[in-house]
């Protein structure tokens, strides 16, 4: 017989370092260095949380995009149908979509904030690749093995607001499943998955803010 | 005109603690004597994550239950639709519900895990209520000055896994919203509502754990 899981929180307090002080990104440049220069205190056993438009930024997936609102918003939305293999819900004029990588966020995850007027952004290719080799570098370039998760903003079905999510990740199990052990008062955990790295970027997102 | 928002990340870093060697909880027990005991640490400004079964069980939500795995899945499923107003969607044998205070969730948030095996717990009655009481209990027996979340399990659409979501909360603005605020590039952030309490309560989740 497996043996049952353990808990997802094996005790013991974590700790949220905010990385301050980057660049504004542009394609081409050197994540892992800027985070190598901006978080020394990095350790072995960290889990490094990212948002997708930093990455989206440095593996250039951005789309030259109109000034002017009401084009942009058309431009936007031709891009949401492009990243769309699937339209699985509509409210109002936003769109839920599945994208070929099976992330389902409103409007593909094509986004305007935080990057320049003049461009769009796409969500990162292959978002557990950008993880993977960030990994690596900050291995190669700092000596560090971290786990590293990739984020984007989400909201939630009948929910107001929106909270970080992930969308890649390398280095962890992303989920904890508990199905095989019992609670401590002998009721088997059947259903329950705990989301460890959509619950770590919810927790990265309390230090990172939406201005800078 | 109004003064823009603010950022909700307003800098530095975030610890979170767990509160370990909590008492297995009955009805009318004294949740906030239980926390001072085992949380001397908590500070002015701290915020307090407590999942909602414990205040369940110190409020007596509990409902006695058939220990029989068929007959406590049947009633479980008369107590999800006595609690619920609206049924708002189903997947299999889930059902995604509507209560009577606007929160939607599988099964009405009824629960048979963490609870003893012949009852079964329904959500606090009214968990803003529940959480302003226990800020209000907080700062009359230990003086201090903490917010208070209280947290329930929850999946999200067309993704796998669970992570704790706030159903209630005192002493703090569960969503920060972004109307009017620009980015570093200029660009207004509109939609943008940062659900705080949601992530808060995510992050609590990961040195809670699921067994103890």
């Amino acid at each position: 017989m497996p043996e049952a899981p353990g808990d997802h929180a094996p005790g013991g307090s974590i700790e949220i370092l905010p990385v301050t002080g980057l660049p504004e990104f542009r394609p081409g440049d050197d994540l892992a260095a800027a985070i190598v220069d901006r978080a020394p205190w990095l350790r072995d056993g960290d889990v490094l949380v990212v948002t997708s438009k930093i990455v989206s930024k440095v593996e250039g997936r951005l789309v030259p995009a109109p000034q002017n609102p009401e084009e942009r918003d058309a431009a936007r939305r031709v891009l949401v149908d492009q990243e769309a293999v699937r339209v699985v819900a509509r409210k109002g004029r936003t769109l839920i979509t599945e994208n070929r990588l099976g992330i389902v966020q409103a409007a593909s995850g094509i986004d305007g904030s935080n990057v320049d007027g003049s461009e769009l952004a796409l969500l990162p290719e292959n978002p557990d690749a950008s993880a993977a080799a960030l990994r690596r570098a900050l291995h190669e370039s700092a000596g560090v093995t971290v786990a590293v998760v990739i984020t984007d903003t989400m909201g939630r079905a009948w929910r107001i607001g929106q909270t970080d999510a992930a969308i890649g990740s390398a280095g962890l199990a992303v989920v904890h499943r508990y199905a095989g052990a019992e609670d401590g008062q002998g009721n088997e955990l059947i259903v329950t998955e705990v989301a460890i790295a959509d619950e770590l970027a919810a927790a990265g997102d309390l230090v990172k803010g939406k201005l800078g």
